[in-house]
């Protein structure tokens, strides 16, 4: 591709949506920095997990190597842990992809896929039990907004791919330019990665 | 439609990824009452800001009236201020419509088509002066997260959405439902509607 970062975000129907367009809206502000591509198995159409339906740029056939992976939760995770051909891909593209990251329950993916063995990662709080029933080779976090291992990112809940993505842009590029996303979005940033007040409200810690 | 509360988002390209799936992200974890529509002028795909692109539900011509209306900011609401399809499109569905909203510089699109007219309203904080240029004859608020006159909602910059959705949440259903909705996202919530710290960074107040 370039010297910009592809992003290449794994979709199956029932992704959650805001755990795919939280990052990529911030991200997509520095088009510069950053290349944004949808993938999935095969079709051209998937629908999310709350109905409405995105444009596939790649099937799995003809993606390139991505430099990021990203790897949303959502309903269609369920499902999806049992589907061979997508864990390939991911330790196919995993292998040389600068960052592998995941929101939510997307973490159960790569989990499935033995890309967390050994690591520390995190998941969604309120799906944590199923999510960490998915491999007993990973150091799961019961308390973190995000998780850091080397070159794999794993974030929280939903709206907290939002909180690692902006970690993610302030390492590829600086933290003022993650900053200024933020504050172009509106959004308060919550940059410690030890932020989590959802762990005890769902009586994990 | 049903009971439901159907929610017509109207598209545009380049309208923002979070201003339109933040909202719908809350919205769409209540499938019992809300129904989730895409709808643009013509064509069945429209682009984002950012790239990734959407398939509509409907075109102008063939929507129904929606209970809500949701219009979304981007850098196509540039463009979309001069389009009299669109502002009469609005106006057509505004009058029966029970909540008339929008997130970012989606307000200068209402005010374009005069439906903010004597009404309070606020806009992406960043983008202020060029909103507020669109019309005169709305009394413009420099500090809000949100801003609620009667049946119209119109929300502060991109992430704003989303604490404006859970605020109609909490009116259409109730305020328990809103804190579990914000929970399961694990999101924090602003419910503060004059929380807005990014009014002073831009030197609002």
């Amino acid at each position: 591709m370039s010297d910009r970062i592809s992003v290449g975000v794994v979709l199956f129907d029932g992704f959650e949506l805001l755990d795919v367009f939280g990052p990529l809206e911030m991200f997509g502000q520095l088009p510069n920095h950053f290349e944004l591509c949808l993938v999935a198995e095969n079709g051209d159409i998937v629908a999310s997990n709350q109905g409405p339906r995105s444009v596939l740029d790649f099937g799995f056939d003809s993606s390139p190597q991505f430099n990021m992976l990203l790897v949303p939760g959502g309903s269609g995770t369920r499902r999806e842990v049992h589907n061979p051909e997508l864990l390939e891909w991911l330790r196919s593209q995993a292998d040389n992809a600068q960052y592998v990251t995941s929101v939510c329950t997307g973490s159960a993916l790569l989990a499935r896929a033995g890309l967390l063995d050994g690591r520390r990662a995190t998941t969604n709080k309120a799906a944590f039990d199923w999510v960490t029933s998915q491999s007993d080779q990973v150091d799961w976090q019961k308390q973190a907004r995000w998780v850091e291992d080397e070159r794999f990112f794993t974030s929280s809940g939903v709206s907290a791919g939002m909180d690692m993505a902006l970690a993610l842009i302030a390492e590829i590029t600086d933290l003022d330019t993650a900053k200024q996303v933020a504050t172009w979005s509106e959004y308060e940033w919550h940059q410690n990665q030890d932020w989590d007040p959802f762990a005890a409200i769902h009586d994990l810690v």
